[in-house]
């Protein structure tokens, strides 16, 4: 008889939304004090949004079809193209450079498990049209700054930073062309989960010499400072090398002014981050936890090329995504998500001799911004309309006696002028 | 080359998310001070919850399709079908009575016209379990207090209020078999937009004698008091008017208890008002602006039978829904959204030497709530950080000399322990 929901996708009975939107107000809370402002785009769009410039993983994973309309549509399974396109199309008429974010839903039919659903919502944040390190600084230390406002610490998560410039530097020393570099980076991703065999096989394959670039790729990945980096990289390629100076100084920028933040041990320099999209052109950034228990909690980059590749005058952007499904089971864990309560401010119990003046007081008590309730029922005794309410949890205890001196602190604190306050009884 | 939004969906840049999010956190704090809590559902669902119970004009204007594992599927056109499975699959364990809201996005294929999209929010609020009529007095008072939080008043707005109990009465005693009673109502709902003619017309078709009807029916539709609508029943239905009585009992308490929570001149009774909808059982009413301009503004009314027609056991239920679209349109002609102000709680021109202690200094205020902001480059002198300021609007004017005063003001509201105030300029 009863339609069930869809796998992979959530109902949120109060208790469940409101972990939903505690998460939100905090997210919202965070990037509004890093002074980025909200937006939002279509939830549904036409199909070609998402097929144009998207991997094709998430053309596979697309919830599209055909509309009354005879339009090809698809519902949002990532923010970037939307978000390139709202920037991309009014460039010159927006005041640069821009710090935008969203929280919106997004949709992908992928297999529903630990950590993925088929609808979810995601934290989308980006600088648009500022070149400089410090917005990728930015970025950083405000996804730092959101995981800390739950509670999270240092000791929980931390940051791992890598550049794809020095990836590309490396791999053109290695003579890979550059219509191989993606498909190396991809390869470079999975290494921590293949063996060493199979990564050789795959860059042999590609006609590198798999041995001598999977060593050197290895060793580049344990580099933990810019120091070390540079000293590897001089080895290497002696004074070639110092075509990558350039991105090493902005790496120290970058890192010097995260420790200005007061965020140097949230941060791991650590070149096995690549991040599988083929757009990311700067600083790539993963977060996990410490514990290495979750995937990724959160990651970003810059992609200074992507709203040209829409058709868009070139922008520059960084930014980052944070998912709440990843986020929300590592704060469960914790027990950093405080428990749902939806007692009261004031629950009145009155006399039915005086309905009238008591619904006037809880009416504009509303209005002044306190929670009220009342038993829905006429003309019960207030002996019953304390079983009521306690039966269904509306009050956590009868405090006895008390009751006035509760509402006249109450009121005192917020200003309210109270006419009425003897004909009421308050928990 | 560019790809555009779709019609009736609306993209939301910074300056028009912000009208909405206005919009939606007074309706969520209104909801809350009434007590109720907030849910959510699925955006998705297996197509056959909008086609079992909703209304013909619902299902032929559904946004549906078959996913990639074979499931038909409808984007979700209104809340009830969901909320009506979520409590009804779990009415034994969840504590009664419920008040729950949501603030969801609904879709239908409609031609999207003023007031209309493809794409709308809607806040939806219920109280499930409590057949008393103040329940349905509490859903018509919280209306109300929605619309008075935004600065609309009595001379802008006005409930109109209608029972279908009392309509049921008076068609069974001019003989309207049961079967024929939501098609008369759906004429009924016409009659303003419609000619006396067609009306009578209509009814005729029913095999009823239209002209007689109508008389009634019209006259019935100008009663303003309980006491006037008492007077006419009994004069038309003698003896057996009677049986209206228990029905103008309770609209007398519901009107009575309006009125003690000061709402009176908010209220008018309005036989007009029927409601499309089949499933309603009891009270029902609609908002309009008094000027008589837009669409209603909010509507709702008693649904008791609904719930079990889902096949879950029977409970009685009474709401409310209240659109973005038309009040986003009232509030803006009225001006009473406020303008959208990024201004930052503090803008930060500081000394590059400084940089470190700035920084850190920035990141500890954001950490402690304020919005702060500054140059995203490096190295800028303090004038040029002044002038990109400006230039992109970040700061509305350049105080001068008082910034320390400023941020002293700041820091002590908010027990902020400054450290480093004095390399600090703020505006």
């Amino acid at each position: 008889m009863s339609i069930e929901i869809l796998p992979g996708f959530r109902e949120f009975y109060p208790e469940i939304c409101f972990e939903r939107n505690f998460i939100f107000e905090k997210m919202r809370q965070v990037c509004q004090n890093f002074c980025f402002t909200e937006y939002d785009s279509p939830i549904l769009e036409p199909l070609e949004l998402f097929t144009e410039k998207s991997g094709e993983e998430i053309a596979a994973q697309l919830f599209n079809f055909v509309d009354r309309g005879g339009r090809a549509v698809a519902l949002r399974p990532e923010m970037t193209p939307a978000v390139a396109r709202m920037i991309g199309s009014k460039i010159h008429t927006l005041k640069r450079p821009l710090k935008w974010f969203s929280i919106e839903e997004n949709f992908r039919y992928e297999r529903p498990q630990k950590g993925r659903l088929r609808s979810f919502y995601q934290l989308n944040v980006d600088i648009f049209d500022e070149k400089n390190i410090y917005a990728d600084a930015e970025i950083v230390a405000l996804a730092i700054a959101i995981l800390r406002s739950f509670g999270l610490t240092a000791d929980d998560f931390h940051v791992r930073l890598s550049d794809r410039n020095l990836w590309t530097f490396l791999l053109h020393g290695f003579a890979v062309p550059e219509n191989l570099i993606a498909s190396v980076l991809s390869i470079v991703d999975k290494i921590e989960r293949e063996s060493r065999d199979e990564s050789i096989q795959k860059l042999n394959a590609l006609n590198l010499d798999g041995a001598r670039l999977l060593e050197t790729i290895t060793t580049f990945q344990t580099m933990r400072t810019v120091d070390d980096l540079e000293k590897f990289l001089q080895t290497i390629f002696k004074n070639s090398y110092k075509e990558a100076a350039l991105h090493l100084d902005q790496l120290r920028l970058l890192l010097a002014r995260l420790k200005h933040f007061g965020l140097a041990s949230f941060v791991t320099l650590d070149f096995s981050i690549v991040r599988g999209l083929a757009y990311y052109t700067g600083l790539v950034f993963e977060i996990f936890e410490r514990s290495g228990k979750s995937r990724a909690l959160a990651g970003g980059g810059r992609y200074d090329d992507l709203i040209e590749k829409f058709g868009y005058p070139k922008t520059a952007a960084v930014g980052l995504a944070i998912g709440d499904v990843t986020l929300g089971n590592v704060l469960a864990d914790r027990h950093l998500i405080p428990t749902f309560d939806p007692i009261a401010d004031l629950f009145m119990i009155f006399d039915p001799q005086s309905e009238a003046i008591a619904m006037g007081d809880a009416y504009d008590l509303r209005g002044h911004g306190f929670s009220v309730n009342y038993v829905l029922k006429d003309g019960l005794s207030m002996d019953k309309q304390f079983k009521q309410a306690i039966r269904a949890h509306w009050v956590a205890q009868y405090t006895g006696g008390q009751e006035n001196i509760i509402l006249r602190d109450i009121v005192q604190r917020k200003d309210y002028p109270i006419r009425h306050s003897e004909i009421l009884s308050f928990l």
